[in-house]
């Protein structure tokens, strides 16, 4: 029995013993979790709500009351201390780091002491009209020194002087239907185009080629008038007096026009100032439509087609020149202004990522403005703003993103996205290596109808599932998500029953994070009915009348837009930076190059015989598309059984996800453009507003119509088609297990 | 009392239990490792030792012997099955996969119905000399069909008559001297130029820019003739009537001449034949010494300089034509070749990584051969077929690397480094983000002396700790190691006491990895000593006497130096791809940078005055060396204190140091040559085989001797070393913490 009793408590013994190592060695384990789970997919929702719910709209009020009270023209000391506030900000909101990084670039003003007019002269060279050197400044803002007069920047000093000649819209295909139908030459001549359709750089392209000496640029109001509003300051309508400003290079996505494809630092050779990039090489001004009616008035020629007629009371007569009873008054172009090397300043901000602090979730938009840049760029940049002040307040609750997040504000957008450029060609290397995706913030609001996203197809899904958390700003629509809101207002009809996303184009900052480098990136923005409202952009685009006030009492009177449009950018950085695996969708990108070489494909058509005659086919990048989307599938299938408890395999995938959009880069450029790299998207050659999608393959289509020798011409069709589908392939590649 | 016993009794227990506790947790907590640290670092050095000791001697000798017995051009029948036995072979060896990857290209042979010949003509027309059809064929390969003769790749056909003119080696200097100083013109008229200096492409290029309408190259004594050595089959040095085959392109980086910039598969556009990128022009033709004796005997003209002056009992005078005696005879080239598009084959074997299986370790050589190919490129390829039967015995060990290896036979280095550089652009994306280091294996001996090894300074510590781990193959050297062998053979003198190592230039596989995409890479060969041997490459370079008894009999009959070789290679291989930290210098790369900074502002100061005129300064360049400085030693500072149990951690500093010679990288290319994107390292324009550093510095600087604006030559030098100085600042910050 004793004995029996020692057996049986050692038994006991045993067992209790190596109970508790088992219980030690379980907690052990199990209690070293790889980091890369550390913050779990429940903590990082938690935190989501947090954050979206944290940006106020009243905030959002204040930060663009702020920041819209005195102009801020790149270059100018008054955009300097924004800066610095926004700096000082930032570092108080509790980011990790703010710094300032200045460049030296290429900016153009008008002279202070000899302003810019266009005149009508008669015989004796007297002026019988100029138009105005100012817009009439708003009420409020009448005290205010520094607005800068409307002018078309980097337009070169000049005083040509002949007949006018009406160009439409200055397209190429206006310029054609001139010379062609209407027998209307434009060598000489200065031409008179309406704003709208194309970026106005494209305009000025246009006219020089077509040999014109001066271009005066004026807003119709067919373009920038809504029907039943009242010009400001009783409506958002520009008002006759108003005029738009706006650079007129031809950059393609070159940065500084002095060093093309490297940083403007103090060391940085330059180029003469002669050989700049993009810079035009005639004068040009623009006018609004109270002095367009009388350069318009008398002018004499043709009657152009109805699609030719703005809605201002004349005939649109193409001219050359005056009527008869005018004949002898002639238009001078008074153009004084300068260029100069000037220092420009990007505040760079920044969370360092807990556990990949080499991975860059970027949200950068601009803070330079033609005058106070109440919706262009300030209500895009409060929104910045405010976003930054949320993420601080989380960081204080101890939240720290997977990733690192950078925030910037750029600066010189305005003078051809300058700032955003110079970072990005300064930073080429770790970007390309390194960032995760680029969101935009530029202007968060051009319309008071619904959600607007121009984004890469891999941030489809992404967008809708954000959207589905967040609430409609809408009066009347509580409890409705932004989603719906939006899917109800703008559906994507024929494609798909979902919120139309449309693509990313230019003429905003993403460009160089997008074209050049192949960043995943998108934009977001609240906007006008696109049906219903057919004015280009918005009425009082780059006049003075973009004020605070503008905003306040039109666009968004309870702010409660502006902070859905918040919720939807710092959502987009907030799940791209914490997600552990990244919210980037190879499946959407698959659809959508389906849709685009179907789509190209189809444009080709029109010339089906001349297809058959150069042996002109899309077979291969249809075949190309079909491996992409096999590609495509079988990663997010993999991606479905990732061990998301093993770090290395989790990057791993990641990284395949993060180089995704960095596959559609051609190191070598599209043709003659060498900083456009993405075959996926890019703005044609003719607008760089609208992106284009296979803009190599678009670009040689549209120029079969144009060139002397079709089979050369086709030819470069091929070779770009066979560009494409090589680029689809190795995308495909880069899905694929990597061994 | 019995209060007290318990209360110890269960202060015990509970001591006890803590104890055990704490014991399972500690166990479980520590015996739980991250799997990045299962293959350590002792098991590996473990493995190198087997890997290494495999490699034997007489196997390689057989593999030499196996591949070397026909010709095998690429293109041929032979090379394809020389392929497809590699490619079983490999799969025997026990590689996860290998595959046969094809390319349709540009290549370029004689017309077996019309040999290629040159003649000397006399006043009637009628051949009085014409030069031989081919080499005579070495003992034992009588029989042999298809020996392609001596022929220079890519001539056009053509039959130019005229007179001679001999221009030395044809570099820019040379016809410089003789339009110049000697007042003789070359235009018009067929240049005979001996090969040797530099790269044979650049002769035809210099030859044709000054006018020539033909060109004949022949390998003089002077330069392939090693003192005291017998002709084959008695020694190694060429006989009388062995030429020099090759290609003559000026290709600089393209690959395929007609797919510039993309993969030569069935769907891409191919550029019209006369389009191609680097065809000469005019015809080109190699002969042997003994008939280039008939050519330059009679030859009139001026006495050139000494070092003009080759080794042949002629007076080497410059021409035009031949003295008074012979004036009537003129030469006439008789060149019938073809180009066509022909299909290659690259075979291309894997082992997938363990952990990092999207990492890659690249060891590649070409296997297509002139001839035989006995010494180029076999002799390597022997030393990589050893290297990978070696690696598939570790893997039946249970080894199996860190990362991804990849082993590559090229077809078609010899038109131009063509597989190797379709296969590039074929996987330009995967490389440039995953590849870790490319390893080139061209032919492994070049001479009897020791190691000769070229690679990126961030290799320069893997080659030397690794050659302390290998034996000398020499005679009498037993426990010596190489790196003792090869320190007191090839000591750097000047700049360190250290065995010698090169600089990478290229005229092999490895430009289109290095040069065009940045990726860390190193070569290894043996070599003779080039104290005392000043022949160009090795005597019977690209003849028919490259055959397997040459390397038998004369350069390594014990077949031990070939091992050395194959040890280098292979354990530069095993290392990068096992190492858990990537066992790259960034210190290194530092040192180089400012010897190389040095030695560019050295070269520049010839011209002091014009500096100053001009206002050139290096000083931004020696700034940006600096800062590279400094964030290298932070760098690997930081990396000493780095969590190697931490799996993020590790991949991320190891990525920094992956990316380090991509962000040597200007995606604009080096002017007018958008295929070198190297901007520390690549080929001047003025030589292909010779690696300069800075060479966009270097090329600005030899132009501003021939420009005509030397105003607009300068500006060039401060452009080009404002981007050297970039280029170093942006790699800089690769270098520093990511966040």
């Amino acid at each position: 029995m004793k004995r029996e009793s020692r057996l049986v408590r050692w038994i006991w013994w045993a067992v209790v013993v190596t109970a508790l190592f088992l219980l030690g060695f379980c907690i052990g384990w199990f209690s070293k979790r790889s980091k890369a789970t550390a913050n779990n997919h429940k903590t990082s929702s938690k935190y989501l709500v947090e954050f979206l719910d944290e940006m106020q709209p009243d905030l959002i009020r204040d930060h663009l009351r702020k920041f819209t009270r005195l102009p801020h023209l790149a270059g100018t000391e008054q955009n300097l201390k924004y800066a610095e506030e926004i700096m000082k900000e930032w570092r108080d909101f509790g980011l990790d780091s703010v710094e300032m990084v200045p460049y030296d670039i290429l900016l153009s003003y008008p002279n202070k002491s000899q302003p810019n007019y266009i005149s009508i002269v008669d015989h004796s060279g007297k002026e019988v009209f100029n138009t105005s050197l100012a817009e009439p400044v708003p009420q409020g803002y009448e005290d205010v020194s520094n607005i800068v007069p409307p002018y078309s920047a980097y337009s070169p000093k000049g005083h040509p002087e002949g007949d006018l000649v009406y160009v439409n819209y200055g397209r190429t295909e206006d310029f054609l239907q001139l010379e062609r139908e209407m027998n209307v030459s434009v060598t000489g001549k200065i031409v008179i185009v309406r704003y709208g359709k194309i970026f106005r750089g494209n305009k000025v392209k246009n006219a020089m080629s077509a040999g014109a000496k001066g271009v005066i640029m004026f807003s119709d109001p067919a373009d920038y008038w809504a029907a039943g509003v009242k010009p400001y300051p009783d409506g958002w309508n520009l008002p006759g007096g108003g005029a738009q400003r706006g650079n007129v290079l031809n950059l393609n996505g070159a940065g500084d026009p002095l060093t093309p494809g490297y940083p403007a630092k103090e060391y940085t050779y330059r180029l003469n100032p002669e050989e700049g990039v993009g810079l035009p090489k005639i004068p040009v001004h623009p006018i609004g439509f109270h002095d367009a009616i009388h350069l318009l008035k008398n002018m004499g020629g043709q009657i152009p087609p109805n699609n030719w007629k703005g809605a201002l009371n004349v005939s649109y007569k193409t001219g050359p020149g005056f009527t008869e009873d005018f004949k002898s008054q002639k238009v001078r172009m008074n153009i004084y202004s300068n260029r100069q090397v000037s220092r420009i300043y990007n505040v760079i901000g920044k969370i360092r990522g807990a556990l990949e602090p080499d991975r860059y979730v970027i949200l950068g938009g601009h803070r330079d403005a033609w005058v106070f840049g109440g919706i262009d760029p300030m209500s895009g940049a409060a929104v910045v703003h405010e976003t930054v002040r949320s993420a601080g307040k989380l960081l204080r609750k101890g939240w720290r993103p997977r990733r690192t997040v950078v925030f910037a504000s750029w600066d010189a957008e305005e003078f051809g996205l300058l700032g955003s450029t110079e970072w990005a060609e300064d930073n080429a290397r770790l970007l390309q290596e390194r960032a995760v995706a680029y969101i935009n913030a530029d202007s968060a609001i051009e319309g008071m109808y619904t959600l607007r996203v121009d984004c890469t197809p891999s941030l489809h899904t992404l967008v809708y599932d954000l959207t589905k958390q967040i609430s409609s700003p809408e009066e009347g629509e509580e409890g409705v998500s932004l989603y719906e809101s939006w899917h109800k207002r703008d559906n994507w009809t024929n494609d798909r029953d979902a919120p139309r996303i449309s693509k990313l184009g230019s003429g905003s900052d993403f460009e160089a994070y997008f074209i050049r480098l192949g960043i995943a990136a998108g934009r977001a923005r609240y906007t006008k009915n696109k049906k219903t409202e057919r004015y280009s952009s918005y009425p009082v685009y780059h006049s003075v009348y973009e004020t605070f006030e503008i905003v306040e009492r039109f666009y968004d009177p309870t702010f409660r837009r502006l902070r859905a449009v918040a919720q939807v950018r710092g959502g987009l950085i907030f799940l791209l930076a914490d997600s552990q695996v990244l919210p980037l969708d190879a499946n959407e990108y698959a659809d959508s190059l389906r849709k685009y070489a179907d789509s190209i494909a189809h444009l080709a058509q029109t010339h089906t015989e001349l297809m058959e005659t150069y042996k002109v086919s899309f077979e291969s990048l249809f075949s190309a598309v079909k491996n992409f989307t096999n590609a495509a599938k079988g990663f997010h299938e993999r991606l479905q059984t990732l061990n998301i408890e093993d770090p290395l395999q989790v990057r791993i995938m990641n990284d395949q996800l993060m180089y995704l959009e960095r596959a559609f880069i051609d190191p070598l450029g599209l043709p003659g453009r060498p900083f456009y790299r993405h075959v996926i998207f890019a703005p044609s050659s003719h607008n760089k507003y609208a992106g284009e999608s296979f803009p190599g393959i678009y670009d040689a289509l549209f120029d079969i119509e144009n060139s002397a020798d079709p089979e050369k011409a086709w030819r470069e069709v091929k070779r770009q088609i066979s560009i494409a589908a090589f680029t689809v392939h190795a995308a495909a590649m880069t899905l694929t297990p990597p061994a």
